[in-house]
């Protein structure tokens, strides 16, 4: 039997990757050549020179995508360079165009410095409807995408951070359904304080929860905490309300929602026999989750959601990112707004009929081919609501 | 009856530009999305993190190529901004793609400074198996790069001058056939002292020609002239070998070659009538070359060139750069040097047997089939020969 990881080295070689770049219009005789490029490409040259808006109209900007990466936080293998990095962002860029008819182009780029990689992606800008960072590790990609999206008039999203955090809220929503509570009675711990576990608590906070905690490595954060950086310092201020400190174990006490973007089996069964009734467990952590599934079960946990295809309720990505990049060009939005990311995760969540619901099934499958669209409409429409819709 | 100024800009709009990325690869199941994406994708990653020449294996790397412009020097538009450069640039990969099976990925920079597009290339690099610049102006095209050729392993190659220079030589070399003179006998006088007009001086001072005039706006170029740059006044010492001073009229005088890269027009009958007999003119200025072919040949000139796919003897870079460039990814060459260059214009000039040369047939047709596949080949074989191929 050949293992996935043989399959997938024989599919990367015999394809020689995975993108290629195509051409939409014919070039097969003269009159096709003076049209698609001299001399008759110097008219849409000069309509682009009068107004750079007709760019949208001209070229193919209004659905470029870039999937840029330095390389430095890829998967579970961490820094391993740009070069090596590209196999993941091809794979992104075919996701984009499969789930979201979004023509997205692989970018790795050969500097770990912030302040270039941001001059490096506002010179690209022109050519692209949209950037989507990717794999740039914490806490470097807060303040790239905080920088790029202050200084640039497309759609900047760094999907490690809002994909993850969008998908999370809309199982959580569907889950609270089941277990009938509400995000501002719930007490939920989020162990890993990278750029997915702070995205989730700023989207969580953004829907109403009151409580909640965030860990990193030396356990829970909080104000002053030694070792933290500043994006965690910026987060404890408005978490841990009750200023707790200790370990996972102790945070878990009392607590109605677990979320691990962590490590593997570091959540035991004892942890999840102190949560509250009817908790819900999200062990995020890839390949091997924070706890197993069966595990939480028994422990007594409610709703359990993982990060993998082959368990019930896959915390996938890409549920989100090709819906809200379709849905943001398509009303060639400036921006992906707070309201829009909320919106996608509800469009996710309404996907699956509530008499449906089941702890099993709190969240669509990677292939339900209703989701994308649904994001994608709901995305439109909350930014031209939100007015960042420029068409 | 419509214009090809409206047909182009239809097209454009119809098709909103004129490039899509796709994916080599199916993603229709989860066993699909482990092999393309998660898990197994990390699987090519770690390969390449253990070798970075396994980039041109699993990714997209060896077949991909960078359009690089940053607007400033668009067909005869001038410094037209990144925005409006990008119908040309979607033009050009789509010409790789149709003429050399190559993926050519058009990006526009949103900076002039050439330090700053130098870094850009630099940290894009990974991404790419080649760049091919375009459209920069001169002469800060000659700094940008050679310093990218220097500091990178793959091939850089400034089209606007050595894509020209290649199919004037390939031109040049039949023409001669058909006048009997020779590379070293010729005085070759070049009207136009930016990248094209430097370039052809450089290329023809390689395959012999030892009596070489170039004028630039304030006449013919001499060493110490007021108003040169560094690149000319370089050039001046290679060439001008009578330390000539004076206007295109005395440079014209006793020539047998005029390449015009220049402006509409400013050659005149008298001009030709002074220059040796059998002379030949390549008069590439588009869309109006530097005299009209009927004229010049009222005046005595045996071949005649032009840039436009309307007269006989089509100067078109399409003839070099798709084939160039696949020669050189087919080979994995780390670069293109001066014997590549020539080898790629012998395979143009001799595609068209010497029996069926005649004044108005020196060059193949753009759409000649057998061009792009004889130039790789020789393009191939040549980086072998000179020891730049790494495959």
């Amino acid at each position: 039997m050949i293992s996935i990881e043989e399959k997938s080295l024989k599919l990367h070689e015999d394809n020689l990757g995975k993108i290629v770049v195509q051409s939409k219009v014919r070039v097969e005789t003269r009159e096709d050549l003076s049209m698609a490029y001299t001399p008759g490409v110097a008219e849409p040259c000069r309509e682009i020179h009068k107004d750079k808006e007709k760019a949208y109209i001209y070229t193919a900007k209004g659905n470029l995508v870039a999937v840029v990466s330095d390389g430095t936080a890829v998967l579970g293998l961490g820094d391993i360079g740009p070069e090596a990095a590209m196999p993941v962002m091809e794979g992104k860029a075919i996701l984009f165009k499969n789930f979201g008819n979004v023509d997205a182009f692989p970018i790795c780029l050969d500097t770990k410095d912030v302040d270039e990689i941001v001059k490096t992606v506002k010179y690209l800008a022109p050519t692209f409807g949209g950037i989507n960072l990717e794999d740039i590790s914490a806490p470097r990609c807060f303040e790239i995408e905080r920088r790029l999206k202050e200084e640039l008039d497309i759609p900047v999203f760094h999907d490690d951070q809002h994909g993850t955090a969008i998908v999370v809220l809309a199982g959580l929503i569907n889950s609270l359904k089941i277990v009938k509570k509400s995000f501002e009675e719930i007490k939920v711990v989020i162990n890993g304080a990278g750029s997915a576990g702070i995205a989730i608590a700023k989207l969580l906070l953004e829907v109403g929860v009151k409580d909640i905690i965030l860990l990193g490595r030396e356990g829970i954060i909080y104000s002053g905490a030694p070792k933290i950086n500043k994006y965690q310092e910026e987060i404890s201020k408005v978490t841990n309300i009750n200023n707790l400190k200790g370990t996972l174990a102790d945070a878990m006490k009392e607590s109605d929602v677990f979320i691990g973007v962590s490590a593997p089996n570091v959540v035991t069964k004892e942890m999840i026999s102190t949560m509250r009734e009817n908790s819900i467990i999200f062990a995020l952590a890839n390949p091997i989750p924070e706890i197993m599934p069966h595990l939480a079960k028994e422990a007594g946990a409610k709703v359990i959601a993982t990060g993998r295809s082959d368990f019930p309720n896959q915390i996938n990505n890409v549920l989100a990112f090709p819906g809200i990049f379709r849905g943001a060009l398509d009303v060639r939005a400036s921006n992906i707004n707070e309201e829009m990311k909320i919106a996608s995760a509800h469009a996710i969540a309404n996907i699956i009929d509530e008499k449906d619901l089941t702890p099993d099934y709190i969240i669509p499958e990677a292939f339900d081919k209703r989701v994308a669209p649904a994001v994608a409409k709901a995305v439109s429409l909350k930014a031209i609501e939100t007015g960042v819709a420029k068409k």
